[in-house]
């Protein structure tokens, strides 16, 4: 490990406080859903509160998973029961940093329906591409299930549905974002609900013009240049008013 | 009685106090609207506040009404017209530990409309079960009432209404929504207008996909164990943007 | 007149300011829009701001307008364009205290389309009564106006349209809202609000359930039996997000 | 030059300060989105913010830009990638002195629709006149662009599209809107927002009455001279929630 190693792990720990804060401040969570980071020295763990509203979030809250969705430490603090979702997206997706899974209010409605896909019309949310999965969690935990994500076989299942791309709807429940880095995860997660309340209101109003997959890309590698822009905002909005402190 | 009777007396209204000022600052209640808890140590007894906002309900407010709504100390201050709503449903439903009634905004259409139902779409909702029951007071006072619960009569016939279940909808008027813990019916009154609002969006997109019974029954048994993630927060920033200091 | 005069007024003053605030604070009111009273030892005149924001007046910026609405004392301040909409109708409505014109979202669509009227579907909204009327312009301005109610005869033509009832819609424009205090006013300016938006949202549900008339009066006279609930309540709201000081 | 020319420069970008945060205060920007003033000294130069989100932006943020979008002084921090809409229409069109551009929410789905235009049913939105053009930039840059104004031949054709009003849309990004003062295009942009969702709303309850050209005009022509009773109101909430500070 290099010299400053102790340091790039607190520096993630402080980072992943503020992903909290500014998913509860910009609408995304609410007492629920939850965001990680992969570990900046072990790749086969990642970053995670305990289980608690991302709202109040502090250092101390945040606890290391292994590769399986475990606590490292054992006899520590409840977790979340949906932790499945970021341990078996990032043992099947190496380039995926961060996840946020929320249950975002305008995105809930495309998880439920038939006849609608959630598609980018709005070029900040480009990234979601030629349309979004939605995760049918019937299809493995019956129709009598909790929906929720919570062992390693339908974390695996949601992975699955996730594929290669950067978000996937969870029918009935939400979604869950992925990111390269933690904050693209969080410009990701926010666009999503952005985009949702969008294209909800354009469809009422005619038929609407999605992104061709060409704009789709090329306003994802423009944007990915510009996160910072909102992260900052972002956070000063989240410090401003924080319910942690 | 036990040596900490008061303590518990005194701590129940404490976190009925908490419970309005939640409902409030979650737009649950406005100036309308009352949430009620049994008294603790009489089961025959609930306690509510005084006739008031309760975004400003404090603890000297809250009053101890009798089985019938009538307010145990007599001379004291104006009191809740609608009292009858939680006097009959604790008389009916001894599981019943807490009620909400409010007005808020994404169920008063539900309540209002013919041919649609309030029905989970959502896995925070699963406690609405099959459908809500939508209470018609016209087919108890006539065509003319202000349609007030303002009478124990009606009080019984919307505790019929209500059934078993932990919800009804009273047309024009708004819903009542009950718990076996004050949290919990704190946390479904949230969640009833939270779900209302999904279903009003999912609506516009396409065919919905409802949870199915068992769904809703595993959702339900899940959720409450995850009931004070919520409140923590709720209460906080209820604290934070409190009206009553 | 009686030793408390010089109180009547001042008290009538400051009572305006609160409804100026509240009015802003609830979002019935943006930079536009305005509210008056009538004079408390003067019927024949009537209180209302200089022209400004009402959710920034204070006391000195409350001015007296005399029966054509002209501001009493000469080479004063700006006043509002509009200040015949409040002058006419204290004219033709002895039964009047009261006025509030505002541009609030939720009404607007109502007074722009034809086949849809704005009737009660809520009991706290009962005083919309069997449904409000719209007045268009254009049958006494002409196709090319400012839609603005900018002299006496559109006011007395406004007010004319208003007839008995508390509300009066106007095409493209917003809405007046009279009652029998300042505090009545204010709260059916509200309720008008939300019950616009409770309308809107319940007719895309199905079809919709309206008050009857004799549920639209009893509920109306309840109603105004609870206005200081939400008035104490709006007033603290104000006091603490206030922009005036 | 006159004397007072220092302080004419550091008043208007005290004034374009305001602006940014009374823009994103309002809602109509958020990370993203910029506004620019024609310099007041030298008309074919601009002030813009450095790239950055408009409610950080302090003085010291402001740049001087040319006649082609360049920073007069080189070397400096990051710009926006789409300042050629600004330089672009200052010049072609003499008589703006001021434009914004926005993502803001209703207006996005305008931009994205085929058979509905952005028009004014309300009289605040009267600049809007006989309907609004929509930019497609695919005409300009194919079906694989990052959908941004990025060099002077875009800003030209976005430029030619406004032709001699006051707003153009841009397909599945937002909007621009100008002024001859930085007050009216700030205004524009807000009540543009404002007119959007009313038209999306009224659109859902019945045909919609729009404002005849006439009436357009005679609104604009009153608005025009109501800008500053809002812009003191806007300040005010801006700096009373300010994030820049």
């Amino acid at each position: 490990m290099s010299e400053n190693a102790p340091e790039k792990v607190s520096s993630a720990i402080r980072e992943l406080v503020h992903a909290n804060h500014i998913l509860f401040d910009q609408g995304v969570v609410d007492g629920f859903g939850h965001v990680s980071v992969r570990h900046p020295l072990q790749p086969d763990r990642f970053l995670l509160s305990r289980s608690m509203a991302p709202g109040l979030v502090t250092e101390k809250d945040v606890l290391v998973f292994d590769h399986d969705g475990a606590p490292v430490e054992t006899g520590g603090p409840a977790v979340y029961l949906e932790r499945f979702i970021h341990s078996e997206i990032y043992r099947k997706r190496p380039d995926v940093v961060a996840a946020v899974h929320s249950h975002s209010p305008a995105v809930v409605p495309f998880s439920a329906v038939t006849g609608t896909k959630l598609r980018p019309i709005f070029h900040m949310c480009g990234f979601l591409g030629a349309g979004t999965p939605v995760f049918e969690i019937r299809d493995y935990a019956g129709t009598g299930s909790d929906l929720l994500i919570s062992d390693n076989r339908l974390g695996a299942a949601l992975a699955e549905s996730l594929d290669r791309g950067p978000a996937v709807l969870m029918r009935g429940h939400g979604s869950t974002v992925v990111g390269s880095t933690l904050r693209q995860a969080v410009f990701r997660a926010v666009y999503t609900e952005v985009g949702a309340r969008l294209q909800t209101e354009a469809m009422k109003l005619g038929p609407v013009t999605y992104l061709t997959e060409g704009e789709a890309l090329a306003t994802t590698n423009t944007n990915n240049t510009q996160i910072d822009r909102a992260w900052y905002l972002w956070l000063k909005a989240a410090e401003k008013r924080s319910m942690a402190t």
